[in-house]
């Protein structure tokens, strides 16, 4: 089973599993397959002495990971090294996939993804969600999933579990979304909407973004605050490795810091939050644009040509950014801010004006802002990779299963 | 030693411990301690039944105690129990004290608190302490630690360790202060100018308040926000009972939130800070109030009178924490927020509008406010049990050097 992302799950393999016998054989299991995953392809000999267990013992649980389709075997490592040769091992490329998806506003999208972290199958559906009821947004996303879900299977794949990314806040039960202003959706279950089958986690899609930052980004810190917009502006606070999630889920919603407490009134209740000043739609309006089409493309188009008025839209949406994070840093005091979804791919004409407000604001030195190398992918690799996670965190769990 | 506060530090007693014989040794000596301080008096039969030890075990574990000074025997329990009656355990009122010492900007204060949680020994000593340099301040302080170890000494405690409060950062170091605006200091090495001989924890008065509220308030949940007034604002993050510390000790700055961004120039560099708006002297001087003596005690005078200007001082200031908290809670998604410092002496003209704000500024259930018991005390509280408490999570560490 893949475990649900809604858990705060320990940093190392399997920590959290019994210490006994058998929560022991399932962590060293982990152990394995996190060690061939980070460094292989690697031979028993290197695998144990990378555990620190014996070699028969590194084989008795290779042999069970062989089995399950989780490990294999690329054949005799090349010749020129003392002693017997080994077999070089791999993770496997056809067993457990992770399946992640995503609700976005003009958007559905399906990734699988091995557990090598490549993605193997994909199906992607521009269409305008906000103001449709769940039912038909997610029947079409089921659609897609059990197209992704076929092509993966034709592949030598089985899904490991479902993860869906949506733009709203998600209860604890992982399932159920509370509250995402921009679609419409008030407590909809969307476990009860998609396809039945498979272990399913549904989450925030700035949380969904952090993680695959923290997972696959390049030098991302253990701490850092997430930013992450599409129409809305979302957040994550990852500390220590670990997303932090609040008491009822819904930590990390940095689009309602109020930025200007008596600005204009916003779909969360409140009033001037941040996401009426730096959010899409606030920018196109700003900057004198029509809403629809591919309209960050069209802001970065515009803003190279030296469009004036886009220049000024987007400066003016990094200054309100910088204002919120620097609430945000003081309260958190990240590492870094890192700035992913669609944003990224306005970054140059937001960073400067946020930039300048950070550092304008403390006598301290200004943290770092990064711009995410994922932009708009983060959510739905994070999506397909917490499944493959779960797959290394506890291999035996899927291995009964697959 | 006293463990500094600066560390994370795991939820249950000593699980930082090593894994080996003498850790299991220090961390069942911890378990002992941590049962008879929750529950005692016990008898041996009691603490080995709490902790799921042979009787034989707990034996050993309680005679090492008793030798170091930090259980006692009250005798035998009364008679009319089935059995041979057992001597009662309780934790020693003669052994270690925390001692906890408190740098605020117009006063000084130092506590020593027994294992027991009772304060033992006390000096308080009013002072101007704002734009004065750190060593007279540092000097007049040292002169009080030295009298309370003194009056402790006398009742047969030792100092276990040392702890102390300051309105500012502190480094990871939990020696230096980084900045307090408030008293003018700018990285000021306090280990060097403290009493040596006890270990030494410096941190911020607001972590030292949460800390308080954690172990010493009523019904406190372990996710909570906690408020801490004196002429800053502070604030600390508990999150799963456990600091939030973020990456140079720094979190927890609510005081530094902008409330409105062009609002006038606060000491952090920033602007429109929520010190700007609803510090004791922002508030004072809306109030049409002189700042000096017992400031906060003449606030709640002249509400309760019914003093219009001093009521709608307090109501905007409310309004300015609200916002500020709105902004938090959209980040951290507390189980509650609670206001302590001197903040809770005029915290019934402070609610209505505070939580006012916090309701209006979201469409979600609002996160209850409560108002701390321990009020101005806690910081100091806080600071002596934080030494207290790493007493009871590794007693074999204190018995070594008792």
């Amino acid at each position: 089973m893949a475990a649900p992302p809604h858990e705060t799950r320990p940093a190392g393999p399997g920590r959290a599993l019994p210490d006994t016998q058998q929560g022991m054989r399932r962590r060293n299991l982990a152990r394995v397959m996190h060690t061939v995953s980070a460094e292989g392809p690697l031979s028993r000999a290197a695998v144990a002495s990378h555990i620190g267990l014996t070699r028969a013992a590194v084989s008795t649980l290779v042999d069970e990971l062989i089995r399950s389709g989780l490990l294999e075997e690329l054949g005799p490592e090349r010749p020129g090294r003392v002693g017997r040769p080994g077999s070089a091992l791999a993770v496997s490329g056809r067993g457990p996939a992770g399946i992640g998806a995503e609700v976005g506003v003009d958007h559905l999208a399906v990734y699988a993804v091995d557990l090598r972290g490549e993605v193997r199958a994909r199906a992607v559906r521009h269409v305008a969600n906000r103001g449709r009821s769940p039912e038909p947004v997610v029947g079409e996303l089921s659609a897609l999933i059990r197209r992704v879900v076929a092509d993966a299977e034709r592949e030598g794949l089985w899904p490991a579990g479902l993860a869906v990314a949506v733009p709203g806040l998600v209860a604890g039960d992982a399932r159920t979304v509370v509250r995402a202003p921009n679609l419409g959706w008030h407590r909809t279950d969307l476990g009860a909407l998609l396809p039945a089958g498979y272990p399913l986690a549904v989450d925030n899609e700035a949380n969904f973004g952090a993680l695959a930052e923290l997972w696959l980004g390049e030098g991302t810190p253990r701490d850092f605050l997430h930013v992450s917009a599409e129409i809305g502006i979302g957040g994550a606070v990852v500390v220590d490795g670990r997303l932090l999630r609040g008491t009822r889920g819904f930590a990390g919603e940095l689009g309602h810091v109020p930025v200007r407490p008596e600005g204009p009134p916003c779909a969360c209740g409140g009033r001037g939050c941040l996401e009426q000043y730096a959010g899409e739609e606030a920018v196109l309006r700003a900057a004198g644009l029509e809403p629809g089409g591919d309209r960050v493309g069209l802001l970065a188009a515009r803003a190279t040509e030296g469009d004036e008025a886009v220049r000024r839209a987007l400066s003016e949406a990094g200054r309100a950014l910088g204002i919120a994070l620097t609430g945000a840093v003081n309260l958190l005091d990240p590492e870094a801010v890192v700035l992913g979804g669609e944003l990224a791919g306005v970054a140059p004409w937001l960073l400067p004006s946020l930039e300048a407000e950070l550092a304008g604001r403390t006598a301290l030195p200004a943290v770092p802002v990064s711009v995410s190398r994922l932009g708009p992918e983060g959510p739905l690799l994070g999506a397909a990779h917490s499944v493959v996670r779960g797959v290394l965190d506890d291999p035996a769990a899927v291995a009964e299963r697959g």
